[in-house]
């Protein structure tokens, strides 16, 4: 998260870049699938480039594995096998174990030449300095943070995807500026907040005043007083000076790599999602206000007892999105006074609604909002003091269809580096998909021209320790971010 | 808790007591209802007293009232009215605000010239020196602690009602030795543990390694490791060197007043309740084990959620109770990773189960077991992988009958304290009850002669805040209680 490595290519306009291309001063280098010093030869701009030459790229792939796994050394997690690097991650966002990794990205970037900015949201951008500075770049962007208990993919290896197509491109002697990562929400209760500052769509105070979850055990500093995201930036010496907006560091295009989270690919033995929307999402907390009374002494019938209601509302929650093609979840939930001879008197939990429209997670919520209700008020009616329920949005998400043009771009590449998979048919290894969670993607799509690949992982499994996705699918993600981004380039200029 | 204050009348063996009894040095006082100094006449023997005598005892009301918001000043909880007595309390097991409490009942009793000792549960007896030393004390108990949230009457009317039986006794002249207190679980997971180490019933090494409840957001030390028993007890200086055990501290007979915390006295306007007998109930510890996986991304039927399990249970709990006269009740729960968009992989909570009878909370016990594994099967089914859920039994209370001897005292005691009420028939306003929570009578009636005295509080309301006694009810509580114990001694030694 924050971090930003943004990837440029380095065309100038399509007139002068045609221009300078036909006086190479350095002979080209005749091929772009094997690992060589630049030294010897001209930089080389993607339109000089046949259509079988941008096919033909590919990422290193033990390389990528060797430096995702060096980077998942800051917040290692639970341990599921025997392998050195068979376990989860524990890195939340502005923690120690995130600056760290951030330290190590800056400095990865610096190797490669690039410039660093770090925005006043702690988004980070490695430039590296191109031919022409006048047009804005193109971006390959992520998360380096992890939820509490997650794994060493989910945006690791967006960030690292980058990292190597950066180091892949410059030893094939392609000019490159950058690239570029944010966060998501699972320290902080707004997800991918930085991209929504940078789109504009959050405000900065907003985020910068944001707490802290101060209910999860498996924080680090959940024993103390929730911080801020300013004052935790501040604390790892993140909180840069540069505006955080679309409009300070403008991008010309966003691609994001990322394992799928669901179970689509790999049960259909598919190699590549082209990300063509993300569903809409609504994040709420709810509280249910009942009263403490004693377990032992108060009748079912007087108990106004907001933990029964909240299971009830829970069980209704699932049989309302259910009918609906949606899905709703409850991933935080806290009970006070919390004794075991106490009927709760309060309760706070999330309330995650998902669906493909976002008409119909409003559908949803509508229902649920009626139907809580309804639930509270039958829970403490035999005493004349029922339970009441209060809602409050934290986050909308409304459904996001990405530019057609990047899905083009992630297309073609996506068939291209399946291409010599040992198939019949390796188009069936291809299929467009929608993106079930959030991502700094959803942001940056509401400026610019914007679209994500997806991976396989085991069993569909992410936000867990036991997330896997193999080096081989990792490598065929990246290969397929390195070629969408000189194809996207190639539209831009040709 | 842990304060033990022991009253005990002072009659020695009934052919000796005879003897001293009709040789006065000092008149007897006419009257045993007006407050006033002892010094000109000799202490008296309750088996001088007559019938009358006795039903004419009495607490002073506005001493009691005053002594016990005098001892609510140290950890005085949410304020819920405008009067200075307006507020709920937040004094826990072994907290700094116990032992400022422990330290003025200690000097309250040292002032009313009892000897004190503290044993190695931290229970604290109270012993008025009498004339004799070898016979067991007759005492009165319960407990100062309160839960996170809790009210001014349960546990510390009990207490105070017999530092004011004590000071009545005195100023009447009849010789006392002492009286004594307990604790209940608000903030260890085990309740009543310092009784029942008393009784033998808990083993001391168990009781002193037990761990607070570490997940409680209104601990004071929830923010740091949960800290043991023993070394609360350390830490406040009230780690005594006297054995805890029925075998070092006999007592001939116990009796507690205790607010009734349900609605049956307050709403039938009844004035007090003779306990006959307390409730089953079993208290566990159940864990849910599922599987983390990303809000957003994961279909219901790929799902082995444990929190969804958990809603599901805890309806069912109900149900499953509510059919057999028994109540089941969820008081702690705690969800990990605990992220807004990951499904819960594991779920802790508590489980209460109560009824009339130890067969019928066996009973439930084992629907529920039944039930809950069906429940978890369910959930993660679809991926092969489904939930499983663990039971550990922390306390099992089983019911429990008073003894005739002391329910008779406290009938008698009770028709008689009410005889002076402004209603055609007084004895409507006594009525037997069972108590629906645990007391600290429990434990010393598995040792010796035990019964209780019930008084209405408001809307039957405890554990909470507001939970109220009038000062009137409260006395004739104490009026009850001390009529009880004289009662019980001239049953001893007529």
């Amino acid at each position: 998260m924050y971090t930003i490595k943004l990837l440029r290519t380095t065309l100038s306009r399509p007139s002068l870049g045609a221009t300078i291309l036909r006086q190479p001063k350095l002979p080209l280098h005749p091929r772009f699938t094997s690992s060589f010093s630049t030294s010897n030869y001209r930089a080389m701009l993607t339109t000089e480039l046949s259509e079988a030459d941008v096919s033909a790229l590919r990422v290193n792939q033990e390389r990528l594995a060797k430096d995702l796994h060096h980077s998942c050394q800051w917040g290692s997690g639970i341990r599921w096998g025997d392998d050195p690097t068979d376990t989860g991650m524990q890195r939340l966002a502005l923690s120690e174990e995130d600056k760290s990794v951030r330290d190590w990205f800056i400095q990865t970037m610096k190797d490669l030449k690039c410039e660093i900015t770090v925005d006043e949201m702690g988004n980070i951008f490695a430039v590296r300095p191109g031919r022409r500075k006048d047009v804005p770049a193109t971006f390959i962007g992520s998360h380096l943070d992890t939820q509490p208990t997650g794994g060493r993919y989910d945006g690791i290896l967006g960030v690292l995807s980058g990292v190597e197509a950066l180091k892949r491109l410059d030893e094939l002697g392609l000019e490159t500026e950058g690239e570029s990562e944010y966060e998501e929400g699972a320290r902080f209760p707004v997800s991918m907040i930085a991209s929504g500052v940078w789109a504009e769509c959050i405000p900065l105070s907003k985020a910068h005043n944001l707490k802290e979850v101060p209910t999860v055990a498996s924080l680090p500093t959940a024993a103390s007083a929730p911080e801020t995201m300013k004052s935790a930036l501040e604390k790892i010496n993140y909180l840069g000076d540069v505006p955080c907006s679309y409009k300070t560091t403008p991008m010309a295009a966003h691609f994001e790599l990322h394992i799928e989270q669901g179970p689509h690919l790999i049960s259909a033995g598919q190699r590549v999602g082209v990300v063509t929307a993300v569903q809409a999402y609504r994040w709420f907390r709810l509280k249910i206000i009942g009263r403490d009374t004693h377990t032992g002494t108060t009748a079912f019938e007087h108990r106004a007892d907001a933990l029964y209601a909240f299971a009830q509302m829970m069980v209704r929650a699932r049989e309302v999105a259910a009918a609906k093609g949606c899905l709703a979840s409850v991933g935080i939930i806290e009970v006070a006074p919390g004794s075991v001879n106490t009927v709760p008197g309060q309760v706070s939990f999330s309330l995650d609604i998902r669906g493909p429209e976002t008409a119909l997670v409003a559908e949803v919520e509508k229902e649920l909002r009626g139907d809580f209700d309804k639930i509270a008020a039958a829970e403490g009616a035999g005493i004349g003091k029922p339970c009441r329920v209060e809602w409050t949005l934290d986050f909308d998400s409304p459904a996001v269809k990405f530019h057609e043009d990047c899905i083009e771009c992630v297309q073609q590449s996506a068939h291209a580096v399946v291409a010599d998979a040992p198939v019949a048919d390796t188009t069936t290894l291809v299929r467009p998909i929608m993106s079930g969670a959030g991502h700094d993607s959803v942001f940056t799509s509401k400026r610019v021209p914007t679209s994500m690949i997806f991976v396989p992982c085991k069993d569909g499994l992410s936000h867990h320790p036991e997330e896997f996705c193999s080096a081989d699918d990792c490598a065929t993600g990246a290969s397929v971010i390195l070629q969408a981004v000189v194809r996207y380039d190639r539209k831009r200029f040709a």
